[in-house]
């Protein structure tokens, strides 16, 4: 098998066999260069024009770029070449696959082509280095978010995506044809992970696909994404979850801020936050009272913020506490689902938490006592008779239970600053998109 | 937050709150003795008949098994105790929640109520202890299977489930209606885990949903379950897929093992599989010769093993390698689909892993060359207008690659020993099974 070429440089001297795209060739008077990249790295191939040499040089006259090969030939030390001071010199050149003379867009220079067109060739436009970036640091972040739960204890679910019944809201779900009858592709893990509380499962988490038919074509929807969900038993009220989710996050960023910080700085220009300080916990009400003595800013909306307000709560959380994250708490019933708990005030227990100007999650204790979540459907307008299979989860003991979910795209598009979840989703889908 | 029942041992002579389910009450002349359960662990509350326990008295002559409670109460030794010789005696009970009288199903005895009345009430079942060792088993493996690719370099993909094309084949798809348009449903990452290769990625792991919509019954089938998918660049052959699979199953294996072997065996009378001996590697022909001279055994299928062959190659594999494992080589590319690459003797370069006695994975090298892919998929009578756009992955450079992929649940069937896969899935879905 093929030496990656990150690991070359201890196989200086030898002969080795190489694989990769051809990134570049430069076709000189006495000499041709090749650079061949893999996903790790690049390296220089060095071919004079000599006699010897006579069918290697025609076949790399032949080469065209973002083709793949195979190549065996010795590596030597040369101080003089710029990339890695090192070269292969080739003996021997395998064509693995043959691209054209000219790829449908320049991949290299992002915008050089319209994002709609870079999306019809993601194929391509994923090779370009800040995408495999962007994907080896969710890889990390999807790696130390479940290694964090692992670590604590968690069950890890994988809930059904096509119900019999709608979770939340039921206009914007797919439907579908299952033998006869309808189903919807699920919209969350809801009610799943917290069946798992009433199947004494302690603790849960779900990293998974959910689907919204909403058609909508804004920065930040899609129809299929990626949702984080976490719950947990045994809690006294939404601060629990707060602590949990608070020190994953902890966690989390300090894992990619140690491991990958100083590439994504260096290739990116972009800081991971740190996480040291404490996330400050305001109250709603507080939050408006801060935003509007500091900032002179005042919204119409009593029962919600508004992305002026979150920016500049998160602001204010920034100079205060030097945090990057802020949990807003104590939000009005009428602002939040039917199943979040009340706590004594009548206020939903439950919490947004922002991040970089931006919510980015919803938590919440969930109300677990039959009577009283009946009641609050009712209070929601919501027929129980259409949440029958949901209500039964509490009719036979379960457990005082909260827990909180998020978009992946939505967390990453903030770490890394990108303006349109179709650039920080692999495949994306949007009501006019369902290609690739 | 309250004290997990497993971590009592340091907490003996303080005063403590605990939570937890009700799981067995006995009221007895001069004393109450309740055990209180939660997923860790368990723990006996001792109640005395006397004046001062008035009040505490009556409430557990009030409570229901499988209620949950909040106690709080001094933590005594108590070597007369069987239960971890301590109890904790209560000064207060808070009943969080209330379980009837009778359960519709008693879960604690699987074989009291009939599958389906189980299924029906899944979330009792999964009550059950052995249900619960069974998900953090679950939990376990999955973890050391993305921590062993991600330490080895592997991207993590989260592919497309809405498609506008089916993978592999167009009958057993489920549908749905995409704002005006028909989508399908995902059976398969295999192609968006090849576009991969194509983007460059180099080594990508994909764990999540697929949907069958096979009205089959059997006890192998389900319509939703969750799909293991690996994808390696710059293979050589499929020897090179073997080995990391083999290797992170090695893994895989060593790590539950290690960590949950011995529990299982107790409680489950299971063995995890020993991993030490190599993975034998046989190709097809010559498994169906030994099959016939060892057990005399000939089946009417030329290019495929029957369920018979599969138990008699496993039977040898383990009494000639001591291996639970045995990889079948070397297909005739008529029994294997289009997308496999043919190898020099026009065999399909592919195998399957057989796991104590029956097909886990298959995988393959892939066709990566466009004009051979296209030429293979005409020998199987597939239009490639129907595939343009996966045709399209390959024109532009294509690593030469090769991947394999896998149900979970019919590995933590095989594992377990369990011969139903409604019994191995959290949240089964059937033809005729939509609920809970």
């Amino acid at each position: 098998m093929r030496i990656p070429l990150n690991e070359l440089d201890n196989h200086k001297g030898e002969t080795l066999v190489l694989q990769g795209f051809v990134d570049t060739i430069r076709n000189l008077q006495y000499v041709q260069f090749v650079v061949l990249k893999d996903e790790t790295g690049k390296v220089q191939l060095s071919i004079e024009k000599n006699e010897e040499n006579k069918a290697l040089v025609e076949q790399v006259n032949q080469l065209t770029v973002e083709s793949t090969i195979k190549v065996e030939g010795v590596l030597m030390d040369n101080p003089k070449v710029k990339l890695r001071g090192m070269e292969l010199l080739p003996s021997k050149i395998e064509v693995t696959s043959k691209a054209p003379l000219e790829l449908p867009i320049d991949y290299k220079k992002k915008d050089a082509s319209l994002r709609e067109t870079r999306l019809d060739y993601r194929l391509l436009d994923l090779r370009r280095d800040e995408n495999n970036l962007f994907f080896r640091a969710q890889t990390l972040l999807l790696n130390a978010m479940r290694n964090y739960w692992f670590q604590h204890g968690f069950i890890e679910i994988n809930s059904p995506k096509i119900c019999a019944n709608a979770a939340e809201s039921g206009a914007e779900v797919f439907k579908l044809d299952y033998f006869g009858q309808t189903a919807c592709l699920s919209q969350s893990p809801q009610f799943y992970k917290q069946m798992a509380m009433a199947s004494n499962f302690g603790k849960v988490f779900e990293i998974g696909p959910a689907f919204r038919a909403e058609n909508s074509h804004t920065s930040y929807h899609a129809t299929e994404i990626q949702m984080i969900d976490a719950e947990i038993s045994w809690i006294d009220s939404c601060q629990d979850v707060m602590d949990m989710e608070e020190d994953w996050l902890r966690y989390v960023f300090h894992e990619l801020k140690t491991k990958m910080g100083d590439e994504i700085k260096e290739k990116m220009g972009i800081e991971i936050s740190d996480v040291t300080n404490p996330f400050p916990r305001i109250p709603l009400l507080e939050a408006k009272k801060i935003i509007k003595g500091k900032y002179g800013f005042e919204s119409e909306r009593k029962d919600d913020l508004e992305r002026k307000e979150e920016e500049l709560i998160c602001q204010y959380a920034k100079e205060k506490y030097g945090s990057d994250f802020v949990f807003i708490t104590k939000w009005p019933f009428s602002s939040r689902p039917f199943y979040h708990m009340k706590d004594e005030e009548g206020y939903s227990d439950s919490y947004d938490l922002l991040f970089k100007g931006l919510e980015i999650t919803t938590g919440a204790q969930r109300e677990h006592r039959w009577d009283l979540l009946k009641a609050q459907m009712e209070e929601k307008g919501l027929d129980p008779k259409d949440f029958a299979f949901y209500l039964e989860f509490f009719q036979y003991g379960c457990p005082p239970h909260g827990g909180f979910g998020f978009g992946l795209a939505r967390l990453m598009m903030q770490i890394f600053e990108i303006d349109n979840i179709r650039e920080a989703t692999f495949v994306y889908r949007g009501p006019t998109r369902l290609n690739p």
